[in-house]
């Protein structure tokens, strides 16, 4: 068995894992980002945490066959550069370089973390797909793009934001700065915000009482609700998961992937999430003749960022 | 030098060129298709096109390499079925087998016609880029993606439909029965809409005197009128440029294509659709720290179908 690496750098905790060849953890740790302190420590923690889940999981230093960071933001894969990640507070770091002054031996590849989650789910449950994407409703709308195998990049490595097409027009501003993208209405955050309007509206309703009890609009308030017969949470549900299923089917009409998983906290909901999408899919996909992508959930969670970042240092050899 | 046959096959006509094997038509012939008399006579008449083609550029029908049929609907490249083309009036029809009864020994493919025009774009002005977009603004918005230099099908032949992602949620029923696509309102049939809606509301108006003296609204109405410096004509130009630039902007933040040029008739307004669509793109791309995907008009027009197509051919070997 050969051992990588996958390190999953957040706006919150550095996560390290010990993974082996087929995309299995075999040992993890991790410690908090602090990124005000500066790049060259946050990186130095990175490669004692790798150093101690390789000997955790038995391995030698040298033994490591490479290292993957995945990194939020925008990252260029090709000279491992972080260009900009404001989750964690950097700016055109060299990471790739830096790693290399612990690893001087091992190759390491820096990858986008949604890029990185997309392979690990494809690792999973891609079953050798010619094109698989997987799509992470969270803050916002991430996703990647797997196409034979492996990630696309576009030519400058920043590809395959499919959040950001424009399913709105003229619609609500989207911190990306462009008005009315898919991620602007089908995030949790949108979620969120549409859960709040709705309450705004009927303060007296199952969802805000679900609220109060929970201290907070979350996305799994307008659910509760719908699911206990609430007419309004069924309407914010209903209207968000027609906002996700018109951008799946968007996606589905310029990729047709073989496959596609939804991921994120929200995919939980499952067969709750997933029935109207393939509704709406099987309706409105312009193709109507041929094989329908095949629609399912997420599978990893949490740990597709490390299993990814893994995967993509194995993918780079 | 290699000899390849590319057939158009449109509504109207069938267009078959010879084609040399870097991407220039030595011959070209044609004939109306008259598809009421099917596919079977269909297919006969393009055979002919292609002996006599390959015969006016000096090959006999046995050094033809290859053949590529490029068609307008949903075709399945793998087995060579039209599956349902209904400008040309065909469902399930086995075009490649059709074809090897006059050419047995030589490979057909059979290739979207969208997706054939712009792999003859990527010949012409791709300069080896590894990922390649062409979008055709005409009675729809087609495109075609290349990666690698090869056409992006999807799994199942229907992929690179690019005029149908939702651009405008809820909005204008589309042919394809989904509600909203960017070709309901980039397309230059919805030009035509848009311009026809201002002369209604201003029937005195220039574009109402152009359109009377060209005897109906046509793409260029509009364009004519603004740039005579009718204010009305002005907004139906900006307006129609800013849903045509909100697409583009679209596709390029899901695939950071090295280049994407614009093609269909309107794209002969050159720099005066380009020069907007590029400030909307420098404003609301995604990508706001690496290089920017390079914007360019399509060069081929009407040739791009038959060239491709014998590309195709080239490229399926």
């Amino acid at each position: 068995m050969k051992l990588y690496i996958g390190i999953d750098l957040g706006g919150t905790n550095i996560a390290v894992g010990a993974v082996s060849d087929d995309g299995k953890i075999l040992s993890q740790k991790s410690c908090p980002t602090d990124s005000a302190r500066g790049y060259a420590a946050v990186i130095r923690d990175m490669a004692e945490l790798a150093e101690g889940a390789a000997a955790d999981a038995g391995f030698s230093k040298n033994e490591i066959e490479g290292i993957g960071i995945g990194c939020p933001g925008t990252v260029d894969n090709k000279s491992g550069l972080i260009v900009y990640a404001c989750n964690v507070d950097m700016k055109n770091v060299p990471a790739t370089d830096e790693m290399h002054k612990y690893f001087p031996n091992v190759p390491v590849v820096l990858e986008n973390d949604a890029n990185a989650a997309a392979l690990a789910e494809y690792s999973v449950s891609g079953n050798g797909a010619d094109s698989f994407i997987a799509v992470t409703l969270g803050t916002g709308v991430g996703g990647g793009i797997i196409l034979n195998g492996k990630i696309y990049h576009g030519f400058n490595g920043v590809g395959g934001e499919i959040g950001h097409f424009t399913l709105v027009h003229d619609g609500i501003e989207c911190a990306c700065g462009k008005r009315g993208c898919w991620e602007t209405y089908a995030s949790v955050s949108a979620l969120v915000r549409q859960t709040e309007d709705a309450i705004a509206a009927q303060p007296s309703g199952l969802m805000a009482k679900i609220a109060e009890k929970d201290g907070k609009v979350n996305g799994k308030t307008a659910f509760a609700a719908a699911k206990q017969g609430d007419k309004a949470a069924q309407y914010v549900v209903e209207k968000y998961l027609t906002y996700v299923a018109d951008g799946i089917t968007s996606i589905v009409n310029i990729f047709q992937p073989e496959k596609l998983v939804i991921g994120g906290g929200i995919s939980r909901e499952g067969e709750y999430l997933l029935a109207p999408i393939r509704e709406f899919l099987r309706k409105y996909d312009y193709n109507k003749y041929l094989t329908k992508t095949e629609l399912g959930i997420a599978s990893l969670f949490n740990d597709a960022g490390i299993i990814g970042a893994a995967l993509a240092a194995k993918s780079a050899k």
